[in-house]
C-alpha cells in the first residue's frame, strides 16, 4: 500500500482561443493520464479556495495537508531550505534575484538577462564574506539556487520578517528601500541590515571580474541583489509523524523542494531533472519507481508546464504535458495492485494570462478500492463530472492516507 | 412539515471484490431507497471532513449540526447519558467493559466472552456500593449498557477527564494503570480513583457467585472492569431551542442515544429494537410514524449495518440494508406530502477493512420542494452525481431545517 503523488506545476489552464477553446490538457495526447482517470476516481480541486490563485509554495503546503493560512511564514524560508540552508527558528530568509541596476538605481533587468546558473553561483560566492557594519551581530548566509535566483538568510538576535521587498516587481522602476512593516525594533533592525547589504553587494558586484566580462560581451551586468519574500522557519508537524509512514520527494525546483523538506519528506536528487522544460522526466519516473522500494509515499513534481504557461507558450506546455503523460505511464505500469497513484496540478496557470489563476485543477486517484467513476479522460472539464466532485487542496492528503489505511479517526 | 432522518450506521462502503467491485448498497435490492433517490435530491457527504474516518459519536454530533471539533468532550459522557445517567457539569464519565483478567493482571478477554446482558446487569449492580477509600468525597455511579458494556460516572470535587485508559486495547496485554495526562491535581486525583476502583472491582467480582458459576460452566469470568474514553458533559445548545421545533430519537445504541439526548432529542424506546443485526426494523418504522404525530423531527438509527461490516460479513450487511429498505418504504408511505425524509449513513465502514473509513457517504433528501435531480438509485456512486454535490455532515441539519421553513437567516 504505497502512494505516488504526481504534480504537474501549473498544468491546469483555461480554454484557449488558439486551441479552439480547449485547454492544453484537453488538446494534448495523454493516453496514460486518461487511463488513470478511467480506472480511478476524479474531481476538481480548489488548491487554496475557490477563485484564489495559489502561489506554488502555499499550493504545495495545502497539497501536503497543511492549512497554508495557519502555517505559511513567507516564501523565503522554503527557498532557503530548498537550496540546503539549515534554518534556525529565529532566522529570517529572503529569496533574492541578481538584477541589472543603472547607476542611479533604476532596475533595468530583474533577472540580469536570466544569467546562467554557473556564473550566478560564482557571483553568489563573492557575496559570502559580506557583513553589515551597522549590525555586526548579524550573520549573512548566501546560497545560489537556479539561474538568477539565490537564497539569503540573516541569523542573529532581534530580527523580524516584517520588512518590505526591495524588488520593484517591474523593470524600469527604482530599486526600493527596505522598510519595516511594523513598529518593532526587530523590523527596523532587519530593514537596516537589508539596506546596508544592498549597498555592500552593489559595491562587490560592480567590481567583480565577471561583470566586466559581461559588459565586454554586451550582456547586462548582475550588479545588484533584489530582496523579497522575507520569511521565518515554518513549524510543520512532519508528515511521517502524522501518519506513521515514510515520505520522499523528487523535486528539482528549490522552492517546492523546500516545502517538501519542511514537511518532513526525504529529498531524492535525480540527475537530469532540472526544473525546466528541458528536464528528463523519464529519469524522474525511474527514480520514483526506485524510491517506492524504500518509501511509502513518493511525491514527484514537474515544473516545466508552469514555465511554458508563464511564457505564454501553449505548444511547449502541451509537449510538457505529453512528456508528463509518458512519466505517468511508466510509473503506473510499475506500481503494484494495492498501491495508489494521484495525479494533479498545484494550480491553474493561464497561458493567455501568463500567471497563476484561481480556477480549480483536475485530480484523479487510481487504486484498488477507489469508487471508480464514469470519467474517461484527464482534464479540467472531464474531471469535474467525477466521483470526488469538488474538493480542497488541504483535503487531498487525508483522502490519500485514508486509502492506504492511514486515516486518522476522530471520535470513537 | 415534518422531517424523518434515517441513518444506517456504517451503511456506506467501498467497492468489494466479492461483489464484483460493487458496494453492498449498490448490490442489495433497495427499491424504496432508490425511490427516495429518484424523487429526491442526492449527494455525497463528508461527515467530518474528506478522508477523516469518523467515530460514531463525532459523526452524529456533525449530523445534528454541531461542529465536533468544537463540542466533543469524549465518548464516556455520551455512553453514560445513553444509559440514563443524568450527568452534571463537573462529572467525569467512562465507558467500561467487563473483561477477563488473569491473576497476574493480563487481559485475556476484553469482553469477558461477550457476556450476556442479563448476567452483566446483575454484576453491574454488585459494583454500585463500591467507594474509593482514598477519595471518599467521590461518588461512583455505575450502570449497565448492553452485553459487556457499562457506563461509570465519577461525581465530586476536583475531577478531570485528562486521564488515560486502563484498557490495553488488545488482549494478552496487561491491564494498564490509569495515568494523569496533565499536571493538574484533578487529573492525579481522578487517576487515583480509577486505579483504586479497578482494584476494588476485581475483589468484588472475583468472589461474585455469578463468576463461580461461569467458571463451573467453562465460561470466562467477568472479573475486571476496563476504563476508557473519559469524558465530561458536552455543552450542546439544544436543537429545539435552536430551531423552535420538537425532536425525537429512535435509537437503541446507548452511545448514539447519548448524543441524541445531549442534543435535546426525546428518546423513544421501542420494543424489539436491539441495536444489533437482530433488531426489529419494522417496529422502529411503526414507532417513527407514530412519533411523527407528536414530534416535528424524528431521527431513526439502525446499527446492524455497522456490526456486519466490522465482522467482515457483506452478506449480513446486504440483508440489513434490505431490511432498512423495508423500513424506509414503510415510513415514506406514511408521511404526508409536505414532509421530508433524509436517508444517509454516519460513516463508511469498510467490510474488507472491518473499520470506519474516511470515504464520503451517500445522502438523499426527499420532499415537496427539493430540486429533484437525475439520480435514480441510492448508492455511494450514484449519489455522487446528484444535485447536492459534495457536502459536509455539519451542513445536513441546516439543509433539512431550511426545507421545513426553519432556516436561520443570517443578515437582513
Amino acid at each position: 500500500m504505497k502512494v505516488v503523488l504526481i504534480v504537474g506545476d501549473g498544468m491546469s489552464d483555461r480554454p484557449l482561443r488558439e486551441l479552439g477553446k480547449k485547454t492544453p490538457l484537453e488538446e494534448a495526447h495523454t493516453p496514460n493520464m486518461d487511463e488513470i482517470a478511467s480506472k480511478g476516481i476524479c474531481g476538481i480541486m480548489d488548491v487554496i479556495s475557490p477563485g484564489v490563485p495559489p502561489g506554488s509554495d502555499t499550493a504545495h503546503l495545502a497539497l501536503f495537508g497543511y492549512n497554508p493560512y495557519d502555517v505559511y511564514t513567507g516564501r523565503g524560508a522554503f527557498e532557503a531550505i530548498g537550496v540546503g540552508i539549515e534554518m534556525l527558528p529565529r532566522d529570517v530568509a529572503f529569496r533574492c534575484n541578481f538584477a541589472t541596476v543603472s547607476e542611479d538605481g533604476v532596475v533595468i533587468d530583474r533577472r540580469a538577462g536570466r544569467i546562467d546558473s554557473e556564473t550566478a553561483a560564482e557571483l553568489a560566492r563573492s557575496l559570502e564574506g559580506v557583513k553589515p557594519s551597522t549590525h555586526p551581530d548579524v550573520e549573512v548566509l548566501v546560497k545560489h539556487a537556479t539561474e538568477h535566483r539565490l537564497a539569503l538568510v540573516l541569523r542573529g538576535p532581534g530580527l523580524s520578517k516584517m520588512v518590505s521587498d526591495t524588488d520593484p516587481e517591474s523593470p524600469q522602476k527604482p530599486l526600493e528601500e527596505c522598510k519595516p512593516l511594523d513598529n518593532s525594533p526587530e523590523a527596523k533592525k532587519t530593514a537596516e541590515v537589508v539596506n546596508e547589504l544592498t549597498k555592500l553587494f552593489r559595491e562587490v558586484l560592480e567590481h567583480h571580474p565577471i561583470n566586466r566580462e559581461r559588459a565586454e560581451a554586451g550582456l547586462p551586468p548582475a550588479n545588484a541583489v533584489l530582496f523579497r519574500g522575507a520569511g521565518t522557519l515554518p513549524r510543520l508537524d512532519p508528515l511521517s509523524s502524522q501518519y506513521g509512514i515514510s515520505f520522499a520527494a523528487i523535486v528539482p525546483t528549490a522552492l517546492i523542494r523546500g516545502v517538501a523538506i519542511a514537511a518532513g519528506m526525504k529529498y531524492i536528487p535525480v540527475e537530469g531533472a532540472t526544473g525546466t522544460t528541458k528536464t528528463d522526466v523519464m529519469a524522474k519516473a525511474r527514480a520514483a519507481v526506485d524510491a517506492l522500494k524504500r518509501y511509502d509515499f513518493v511525491f514527484v513534481h514537474v515544473k516545466g508546464t508552469d514555465n511554458a504557461s508563464h511564457d505564454g507558450d501553449y505548444r511547449t506546455k502541451m509537449e510538457m504535458i505529453e512528456r508528463i503523460d509518458e512519466m505517468v505511464g511508466f510509473i503506473s505500469s510499475k506500481i503494484s495492485g494495492d498501491d495508489y497513484l494521484a495525479l494533479t496540478a498545484d494550480h491553474t496557470t493561464g497561458t493567455r494570462a501568463r500567471k497563476h489563476l484561481g480556477d480549480p485543477v483536475p485530480v484523479a486517484i487510481y487504486g484498488a478500492e477507489v469508487r471508480v467513476d464514469d470519467v474517461r479522460s484527464y482534464s479540467e472539464r472531464s474531471c469535474a463530472k467525477g466521483g470526488l466532485c469538488r474538493i480542497r487542496g488541504v483535503d487531498l492528503m487525508p483522502i490519500l492516507m485514508n486509502y492506504v489505511d492511514r486515516g486518522r479517526k476522530f471520535g470513537a
